[in-house]
């Protein structure tokens, strides 16, 4: 994993998802904002995909952790502020300047130091292969659908570098997670 | 796809595939090799993933069409151009200043009107989403392994945009990545 | 200016000015100390460049902040997250995967809604530029040298969008950066 | 200067200058277009910013180019291909997936040997200060008007790394740029 010889700094968790055109479930929305509520209550900040267009649970996630009081950062695309969360739930906005497919993905999740998945179409699979190829934890949680169920358990390809990480609900995906990020940081 | 309303210049047509540490076979190079010759033979450009410390199978993409007379397009990371070829291969380098693992390859998919994949670990992959999600074509070579066997006639996702071509041979992949483009800039 | 119709967020006020290597004066480093200082008692968020390698003004205004307590965010280059501040003056870490010399300095710029330059070599000159062609108002402190005192009530070019601010201390440098950003916002 | 061990490619010599909207004289445009022959008949690749909405000085050299059987390459912003330029006059185009106002302008500068600057406004300084940053060599036209003649035979900043050459006219101009890369590749 990348080494990040502070520990001062707040862990700073990704939350990736499908975006609404996929059509998820309602409990698949709660589950998002679980997982952003929960990261929260950690005292970590939750990273999300700021969108200017539509919802996704990515910003779901941003929206639980801000109820419960936590810290977002929002990373969106091309230039221009005006995004789509217009409720406050974004305490910091990274305009990438790159557009959206896989340029602003690449900031958004270079700038994590772990990442958790849910359900999730193209977008969220290119999130968790360029975690992998950065050495950044993936987390999915099991049943939402999508790449992440795809991907438990599985590696991204034979290099075998770190393997996905399956959880069976929020509280285990953010457990997890920051259990990871934690023991490689205490091993540096 | 993408409106490109000048038909005056050559297609840019992407080869895509392994990198080395994957320890891909001698007759999958020769396939890759293979498809660059071919695209040089149909007149248009091939453009590859440079990179600055291995052989893959993009750069073999580029031998095969140099050979061939073919204009190459090498899109590398980072800063400065010393890269892997030394050959001269490389017509035109493009350094993109993004870190590769998704940036560089954002800016490599991103230039090409379509792309072939070759087998393909995890950067590959990460190609085939971009393109889709830019919707650029993609054509995959059955039985090269990877994910681009993985992938063949499948979409990326439920949004069933473009669905990946399957070709079985290098001949198949040129002939139906270039009968694509030029369909799609017709009808536009 | 850009648009920015949420008023929710903070305003995110970037810190721009010479590395170390252009030897400022310890009062010029104070000065841009101060700065953070003061937009940490506005409430806002210091935005500002984080090296890997070096110390600069931009750093030192992260350093003023929160030591009053203030939000900030380092935006920093390539992939890693091993940044040159050690001592936790870094609330969030933006990693850009940009290299530096214009690219990271396009995502850092893109982030603010409005920038405070001291000094400055030509990484803060190309950070004003980019600042004046995004539309983003820029406040110059004058005396301190470099290219912010150059370019003090002056237009980056005949296009004459938004004339750089000059401001003869950091209060003043802060109250009109506020006051401008908060004036753009309520036009729209 | 960027180490560059291989001879075999061609020189990408990028000309930079003034937008449409900054109302340059046909004369000038001349200048550009003049520009772009000579590198052609050096047997050289002009690199150029190529827009989606109108002409440039930077456009003007790639015609001149072009018209001399020279090889162009154009760096365009964002998504998409659809480019100014619908007569034929870029043989390869790149898509950053950056933004204009710095982004795209990176990945341009950076993918050049060396530039040449025409006139210019803030885009065209924001390319010399990359450049400069880069270590990328700068030639000016004196008598050009704009930043070009503003920072003709002077340093970018106290770092004094590569002092922009001027010349006084187009051929003089290639002469130097072409002259200044050899050189330096030679050194390596």
């Amino acid at each position: 994993m990348n080494k990040i010889k502070t520990t001062k700094r707040k862990l700073q968790i990704g939350v990736m998802g499908s975006a609404i055109d996929l059509n998820y479930e309602k409990k698949i929305e709660k589950i998002a904002e679980e997982v952003g509520k929960l990261i929260a209550k950690t005292g970590n900040i939750t990273v999300y995909g700021a969108e200017k267009d539509y919802d996704s649970l990515s910003t779901a996630a941003a929206r639980g952790s801000k109820k419960a009081g936590g810290l977002t950062v929002g990373v969106t695309y091309g230039t221009g502020k005006d995004i789509w969360d217009k409720e406050g739930n974004t305490d910091v906005l990274i305009c990438s300047g790159l557009e959206r497919g896989g340029g602003r993905e690449f900031v958004l999740v270079n700038s994590c130091d772990g990442i958790i998945a849910i359900s999730g179409g193209s977008g969220t699979m290119t999130e968790m292969l360029i975690a992998y190829q950065l050495n950044i934890p993936v987390v999915v949680i099991k049943g939402t659908g999508g790449w992440s169920d795809e991907m438990a358990d599985k590696y991204f390809d034979n290099r075998k570098r770190l393997k996905v990480i399956s959880a069976k609900s929020p509280e285990e995906a953010v457990r997890k997670i920051v259990g990871i990020i934690k023991q490689s940081n205490e091993k540096e």
